[in-house]
């Protein structure tokens, strides 16, 4: 369990050269997430965190908020692999008692969709009318960033990130504070699986809401994203890379700061510019 | 319907300037994959293609393996946007009679998990016993491709994409024959959907199984993406970069050749080593 890389056999070519040498690979196990024992979704993910993972997946679906809502995570003792050995791939999260269970037969679609950011307008409207920590849209909002210190995240986000430079293939994200101080780092095959896997922890730790926090992914911004970001109310999302469309709808529509191809001194913002330190007079237009 | 990129506007901010401009960003929307009427699968995807989406989604899952089996697709005319508008983001596959509807209810868990590359172990299974096309596993397989003819490929499927240019946002997959012909590209927010957009086109001109072609994506190599290009016998993955653990594993179970880190004249062979033409002169250990 646990392990973030795995070693496999690999043939090098090299301008025509042929070696063959170990290569380090980033690890890739299924992970089902049950509730209350109930299978609720299967991801993708790199193993590490899984609790982490599981607590801020049921965050992004509206049924956990806070820690004091979560009994415990476990292992299921019987998911077993070859030899009968705990696989660590299933975990059971049971909610605390009075926190009500949503009914997943029911909802099943939305839970199995989202799990991996898939979903529908349904969706779109379930972060309307779930999300605990509505966003603050007014103009004198407190939470207000330079736009320097969003500049010297992307090198602070790549300093930090441990498995990417051996295998060239994880995802990041991170937290900072609105000065830029780095709170929390996850790698995952999904960039998903690190967004929750940052939200889970945050919430075992107490700190839910993230309204003053800025999350910073090292891909693209997605709808599932966002998403993600709005219902831990983290009011600030940055991306090395290029938004989708449906992403900057539910930006606008949140009330969400989200910040695109932030690179050197260079950033495109699609929404939520109140948050900004703009200086009005170097604005053109 | 259809719109591969919206534009949005957008606060640009270069060395302290500010200025604001409409930017082009690649569509995202949802769609809901129909099998004989029941909801399926929901995928978030670059709207184009849906059809080709839906018949290659189906390929994946060991539902469809001809153009045969397969009846019609349509959109669904119950399925209404705002101001009763269709919203093309529902689409029904209905397939031709005599050919088996899996149990959906029965399955449901398998479909809706591995639908965006979420599977168990139960999967890994799956490609096993439902692939219609063992990939060729003998040393004097037919298909044999030359190193410098992958070389060739990253920039080929480069030029050819069309709407990264433009959004920065998009995966590709291109499809091309051992000797470095372009065949077909396509181009999702979804890495996962582009390959299905791939294969359903190819299913719908009868092309199944692609034994003698090359499927090159511009990202990672997930397990997913092992299992799309099995699934439509396909003997040859090569990506820009790098695979993960499992997909090694699943390429070395079932016999693609998967390469890695393709790049200027470097690449890395994680399994299927026999279909390249290495010069055993210059291999070293």
């Amino acid at each position: 369990m646990g392990r973030v890389t795995e070693r496999r056999r690999v043939i090098r070519i090299r301008d025509g050269a042929v070696s063959t040498r170990p290569d380090t690979l980033v690890a890739e196990e299924p992970m089902e997430i049950r509730l209350g024992g109930k299978p609720l979704a299967i991801t993708m993910r790199t193993p590490g965190d899984d609790f982490a993972l599981a607590a801020g997946f049921l965050v992004s679906e509206g049924v956990l908020a806070s820690a004091a809502e979560l009994a415990n995570i476990v292992y299921c003792a019987g998911a077993t692999g070859e030899g009968g050995s705990n696989t660590y791939n299933v975990v059971d999260v049971r909610l605390a008692d009075g926190v009500p269970v949503p009914d997943i037969t029911l909802e099943r679609n939305v839970y199995t969709t989202s799990s991996c950011g898939l979903c529908g307008k349904a969706s779109l409207d379930a972060v309307r009318t779930t999300a605990h920590w509505p966003l603050d849209t007014s103009p004198d909002t407190p939470v207000r960033i330079e736009p320097a210190t969003l500049s010297a995240l992307p090198d602070r986000l790549r300093a930090a990130q441990r498995v990417f430079e051996r295998t060239g293939g994880l995802h990041a994200a991170a937290l900072f504070t609105t000065d830029g101080e780095l709170l929390d780092i996850r790698e995952d095959v999904g960039r998903h699986n690190a967004v929750d896997k940052i939200v889970g922890r945050a919430l075992q730790q107490g700190q839910l809401p993230l309204s003053s926090c800025v999350l910073m992914v090292s891909g693209r911004a997605s709808f599932e994203l966002v998403q993600k970001a709005v219902m831990a109310g983290i009011p600030v999302l940055a991306a090395v890379s290029a938004p989708s469309s449906l992403a900057v709808d539910l930006a606008v529509e949140t009330g969400l700061t989200l910040v695109g191809f932030l690179r050197g001194t260079s950033m495109n913002v699609y929404a939520g510019e109140h948050r900004l330190a703009l200086s009005a007079a170097a604005s053109t237009d």
